[in-house]
């Protein structure tokens, strides 16, 4: 471990880097945009996967496996889903050592292909509704790459469902936000802002985007879920239609909802510090690490032995002892240090003969030795406190970085100066956003759905304005 | 459900793919050789993936994720390999609009781009060894395919190991082979003979190849799961170099092994009847169905209390309640029958009189009254006898099914009529093998562990052999 960190003070876009590469979450592959996720990164990835997709089987969703090619002329049927992947698209040409009739995409997402079978699959009300999810990877060509934050191929979960009516679906798609948002908030401990994205911030083929919209470390804003309303226009494209109990044809009203490996950047950015990764005790790969301390062959026999008691008492956490003789403690608190583990245990003989441990928090750097039969209360009690700690963390951090401000003037100087979240009227109009974001970079993060009772003016055009929008440049 | 499923005996093939898609485990997908995995399929892979998944990790494996693409010059670094694969790739050519200046292949297996990831991140012996998984979708591009047998796309684990020594590598490879025994075996109730491949049915690159092979209900071979030594071929194309004890440069030892969606197929062929699918106990998705029968809202509301009561009890077996009001018992107890649940629990207004639940099994159709209090003990065990009831039943199929032959003459008969596993002494020489295959169409399976003490005399050109070597026709 020779190379440091850059600190984060000096180069924000180069400690994430870092910290990504040096915590061995993932590292470049030899395709320009694309990326290894390594063991250690990819154990975070099945923790979010496993603690997403027991959230939607507890919703009634199933999964599901769809192909990775689509017909280039599916993505055709909904005009503005087209015009919005089509400058993304990986197109293979060539199957078997010939040149195909037609084109295939490699799956930017699926509506096309999805809402294709279930137009198949769905023949009256009985059938209805659909909820079916996929945890799959797709790939959109992104010219400027950055490891989770955007690349060109991600894994990610996608789903889609079909209803029979427009309140059913647009119920789905908020209740799928607020299972993100309860994901977020209480397994990754990142606080976030939910609401609706403005027209041209929706995903193409969406009538209404919702989203979750998380601040980093660089109060920059990130996108970390997004769930849409897609009425009927999938539905019409693809002629997904049942009959209702009135024996008449109707087209179904469908969702689609997705996060993807750009979390596990999210908790980079969200917790990590100068020393590395900060992972949240829920989501992480281990929980507890042991770091047996000793000199000499003896010392080691009774030191490990101890470590292996306690840890043996604590089998419903994550817990690693380290024992390897080719490092010396200090190497490894680093280590795990870099790797974000929540506590650390330290044991050597002078612990062994007191009868305790040593616990060490990772997001408070505090150290306190604990009488050994109360370790398996005071640790789920330590890793819950610093579960709750990340978030207020987080939350007030948030919380100091966002500002409401009155002139266009107020607005102007924050995102020339440090930047954060800023609540502003505005009055609807896409002018003025797009002129907001050629002056400012900042965009329109979300219309959130808690809004002030009050009318304003837009902080843009000075017209009267209904609603708040969160400003902010973002990843 | 007015299509019925084509007997087995009238045509093997149709019958197949009638339960496949009746079951609804899987679909054609709008892209020719690809497949839509329905949910029931889904929840079936999940749990093979669990089974599989479990015992890797329990040999100190671990999962990451490598990209889709991989550029075609890396296939070309192992001259056997390129061979091998090239004529079933499917090619990226453009992307994000434009040419791509090297073309990207669609992985059809991992070794290459894995094997440049090695190659950076081994340095000593320290490193050693390296024991990834990566679940994930490969393209291979088929002329005939058949729903989860032989698909374009496919779903599939791919173990990818590096060595110090060749020992090291033998061991791990046949360890992976152990354990995709004990799994076939004892999960999804498939008897499996394990063995080598000829040299000319080896994996392209692979010094050695290892695999199972299981008997389908029309007596042909499946291959279920390979695990291959690698030698240094790999290690030599991509420069996967560690410093040995020594401080010495040495080429690594590599394996990969694989288990795909293609196990869905065998464990269709392997236990399926008329009525559709037998699935065994362990991989089922729905262990137990339950169907409540009742005339009226008064009895549906005591009978379904009822039930639920008894499903309450049962909380580590994957139970179901079909409460669904649309279709009658009949036809609840078909459905069922076709998808495979290996146990059926009946209750009307009687058997809550009793205090008892009718208990039916799909492998056998018996049928008994089982008093309510003996349910928690008596389901799980049925539930075992199921379980190896099912393998036995297989084992005894593949017994009844297996010839040993003396002569050539016979070794065609067998094969001109219903076909089978024969076992014949082979010398070795691929002419004879290629022979063979011409004139019977049966392949070499393996060159199984278990051979016997004395040497013969090979079955086609009479010269001395030292081994037996299972011939079938093969999926």
């Amino acid at each position: 471990m020779v190379r440091k960190i850059t600190p984060k003070s000096e180069d924000y876009s180069r400690w994430y880097t870092d910290v990504v590469q040096m915590a061995e979450l993932a590292d470049y592959a030899p395709v320009k945009g694309c990326m290894v996720i390594r063991p250690y990164g990819y154990a975070l990835w099945e923790n979010i996967r496993e603690a997403l997709d027991r959230r939607f089987k507890a919703t009634g969703h199933v999964n599901a496996y769809f192909p990775l090619f689509i017909p280039m002329s599916f993505l055709e049927k909904e005009a503005e889903h087209v015009k919005g992947f089509s400058p993304e698209l990986a197109v293979v040409t060539h199957g078997g050592g010939k040149k195909l009739e037609e084109p295939l995409v490699v799956r930017p997402t699926s509506e096309t292909v999805i809402g294709y079978m279930y137009a198949k699959w769905v023949r009256s009300y009985r059938d209805l509704p659909i909820l079916i999810n996929q945890w799959c990877n797709v790939v959109r060509w992104e010219m400027r790459t950055r490891l989770f934050l955007r690349t060109t191929e991600f894994l990610w979960q996608e789903g889609h469902t079909a209803h029979a009516t427009a309140e059913e679906a647009q119920e789905e798609a908020l209740r799928m936000l607020d299972i993100y948002v309860d994901f977020a908030q209480n397994d990754a401990a990142i606080p976030v802002i939910a609401g609706r994205k403005s027209e041209s911030e929706k995903f193409a083929g969406a009538v209404t985007s919702y989203t979750i919209e998380a601040m980093m470390g660089d109060r920059k804003a990130l996108q970390a879920g997004t769930s849409h309303f897609l009425g009927q226009n999938f539905a019409k494209a693809f002629d997904i239609k049942y009959l209702d109990r009135n024996n008449e044809l109707q087209y179904c009203w469908t969702t689609s909802w997705g996060v993807s490996t750009r979390m596990v950047g999210a908790i980079v950015m969200a917790h990590g510090d100068d020393q590395g990764l900060i992972l949240p005790p829920k989501l992480a790969p281990i929980q507890v690490v042991v770091v047996p301390i000793w000199h000499g062959e003896e010392e080691r026999g009774t030191v490990l032995a101890e470590a292996k008691k306690i840890a043996a008492g604590l089998s419903n956490l994550r817990c690693h002892i380290d024992d390897r003789e080719e490092y010396t403690p200090g190497w490894k608190f680093n280590h795990w240090e870099m790797k974000g583990v929540p506590l650390r245990m330290e044991i050597g003989p002078r612990e062994v003969k007191e009868g305790q441990a040593v616990l060490a928090r990772r997001d408070t750097g505090e150290r306190k030795a604990v009488p050994r039969e109360a370790l398996p209360e005071e640790i789920p009690a330590l890793l819950e406190d610093i579960q709750t700690s990340l978030y207020r963390r987080a939350l007030r951090f948030r919380e100091e970085n966002t500002f409401t401000v009155e002139s266009y003037d107020e607005f102007k100087a924050i995102f020339e100066g440090q930047g954060g979240f800023v609540n502003a009227y505005w009055c609807g109009d896409a002018a003025c956003e797009e002129a907001i974001k050629e002056e400012t970079k900042a965009t329109i993060r979300c219309i959130p759905f808690n809004q002030p009772d009050e009318k304003g003016r837009c902080i843009y055009c000075g017209r009267e304005a209904e609603e708040i929008a969160v400003f902010a440049k973002a990843y």
